[in-house]
């Protein structure tokens, strides 16, 4: 295990009817002036804003807002967004949706109380240190920014998308309250819940050995998505899965599943090109990539796969033949993404073979990183397993 | 799944050597002045102490302190422990060294801003609402202290031990050094692999149902104390195994692995009155304790001992007779505990049947909690269990 520092401070509020605790909340983490920041229309339909809104006037704490966040969220808006701020004098963001309301929020938070271009952390220029407090409302279990020091933002021009992390931007509360996701699309429940074990296997295949305790978290977030996921996509309003996928959603992501060893991340920048390009959901372009990924770096490590065949996937080791156990692990992983609804191939997803070069230039993974670091004909690759897979 | 609040923000600082940036944690955390707080000579003699010390120093953090620490720590050394930091002006305690040690600054550091005996907090007359903020370093896994706002002290006065719980008792930082474990006895080592099998059990136990994360989080744990401790029973220079260890003892007791469900903790309650009686260790009783009160309970839900048997120790499932299988995951886990070193029964623990009685009416169990409510009687068998068991 490598030495490490693990510091999630986010107060976490969770179950059913908290969103009307947030005015408390805030006043409770310091906020005077608030920016309530939300996307679509969803929020306001249900009601949610109004909950929302009406529980910061209980407290008395002044807002203003800022609604139509893209669901791949744009550097456009995040500029609208510190204006306002600036203007306003707001000393704490709420934000009101899922990862990109709440991603949104973060580089807005950054940009308030920084002199140059927010863009700057997600270009690598400049790295986070401080920024105002933001608070959350979780509509989606996904992205796991809720309880995340990470924001991914796309620049608007040259649909670049990029990410920034650090401490200052874990949210100071979030409230989860399963019962606002039973009324999301199943396909955006399944794109959820394909991002979360995204989140594990990033952190899962590693080359750090002796890290049983990591191992066996990853592997409990894991068996709980695979038993969970099915129940919702069956029935949206079953409360007690979508409860068990909420926090799932959250520990897959705050680095308690990731400390102390090496992680991946490849399949995700993989991916960033593919809903960077085509807009797509970035749960379905995970979908696409992470099998394949698999696929292509299985050798690296086939007593790993192994073991995700056998612990998640309830696979029979075939101990004369572990290879074969391995891509059993990998089929059904595969398997169990088109069974909740998700593409598995470039066609399903409406990705095309002949961008793939045009990807790869984006991505420009010059210097390979990762449990396998891969160069630019890996990841060409890779593209090219995705693009044709089957089940 | 209950609806929770989950508040963990304490900062972790893990590995090799960390020890050595207490100085600069205490500053960044806000103390300028430091009540060194530890135990017997061990931390002293390993040169630990002086390295702290050392740190403190180079941070320009001045400091006073305390040692002599009881290993069930004692409500005389806490009263000192105040007396001292408010004639010394003393703003954050620094404990090193394990659960007593922490236990004991965070009983200081709430007697010090309260005006009342800090007793009342362990009697169950006052609720902790604030303290001076803490800092551990720790020295052996096993309380789980370092990362929970929990803290148990005996009263010298008819030994009685009770706890206290409240979010600002969560230590600002905790600095886990697996290598400080190295240079433990294996019988202490096994004390604390125990506690934290113990501290897992007493969530996993509950009467919640449609908790497959934190039934999944809890079973990671206790596979990785399976897997783990007999390997530093065989090497206690077993750097990784300590680490995993270690990072397991945090992750048991901060709650993540108990939110959104009921508890039980009816075995510790009933081995408080056996380490108070007989100042044994308090892992030590919990080994007799626990699979006594399994068998006793199993048959209030037979299928989450077959949970236990099957995820955990590897049980097959008899699926004509599932109260073998939960019967069969006992047995594992006694004969676990016994593989270890651990006492099973009283003899070996020292303790006597004859004082059964007067444990019951020290414990008066009058208003039965938790997974099976248990009254006088249920707990006089429980220790009759424990009494004569065997593997």
């Amino acid at each position: 295990m490598e030495n490490f520092n693990f510091y999630s401070p986010t107060e976490f509020v969770f179950g059913k009817d908290r969103e009307n605790e947030v005015g408390a909340l805030v006043k409770k983490h310091g906020g005077s002036k608030v920016l309530v920041h939300f996307g679509g229309g969803s929020a306001v339909k249900s009601g949610l804003i109004d909950r929302v809104k009406a529980s910061l006037d209980a407290a008395g704490v002044p807002h203003v807002e800022l609604g139509g966040v893209h669901p791949n969220p744009l550097d456009t808006k995040v500029y609208e967004g510190i204006e306002i701020c600036r203007k306003e004098g707001v000393d704490f963001i709420l934000a009101v949706g899922g990862g990109s309301s709440i991603d949104s929020a973060k580089a807005i938070a950054m940009g308030v109380v920084y002199e140059g271009d927010f863009w700057d952390f997600y270009s690598g220029k400049a790295a986070p240190a401080k920024a105002l407090p933001v608070g959350t409302v979780l509509t989606i279990a996904a992205a796991g920014s809720e309880g995340s020091g990470d924001s991914v933002i796309t620049k608007e021009e040259g649909m670049l998308k990029r990410g920034a992390g650090g401490d200052c931007l874990r949210p100071r509360f979030s409230v989860l309250n399963p019962a606002l996701t039973c009324t999301l699309p199943a396909y955006q429940t399944a794109c959820g819940a394909t991002d979360i074990m995204a989140h594990v296997f990033e952190r899962y295949f590693t080359n750090t050995t002796e890290v049983e305790i990591t191992d066996r978290l990853c592997e409990a977030v894991l068996c709980t998505m695979v038993k969970e996921t099915p129940r919702v996509i069956a029935d949206p309003n079953n409360y007690e899965a979508r409860a068990n996928i909420m926090w799932a959603g959250m520990v897959a992501h705050n680095n308690i599943v990731g400390v102390g060893r090496g992680q991946d991340w490849n399949s995700h920048a993989i991916e960033h090109e593919l809903s960077g390009m085509y807009d797509c959901a970035h749960g379905a372009g995970l979908a696409v990539i992470m099998p394949a990924w698999m696929e292509y770096v299985m050798n690296h490590n086939v007593m790993r796969f192994c073991q995700m065949a056998t612990r998640v996937f309830g696979c029979a080791m075939n101990f004369e033949n572990p290879a074969e156990t391995a891509k059993a692990g990998i089929k059904a992983f595969r398997s169990f993404l088109k069974s909740i609804g998700m593409p598995i191939n470039f066609a399903e997803l409406g990705a095309k073979e002949e961008d793939i070069p045009e990807m790869v230039r984006k991505l420009n993974p010059g210097n390979g990183w990762g449990f396998q670091p891969l160069n630019a004909d890996d990841v060409t690759k890779v593209y090219q397993i995705a693009a044709k897979a089957t089940v």
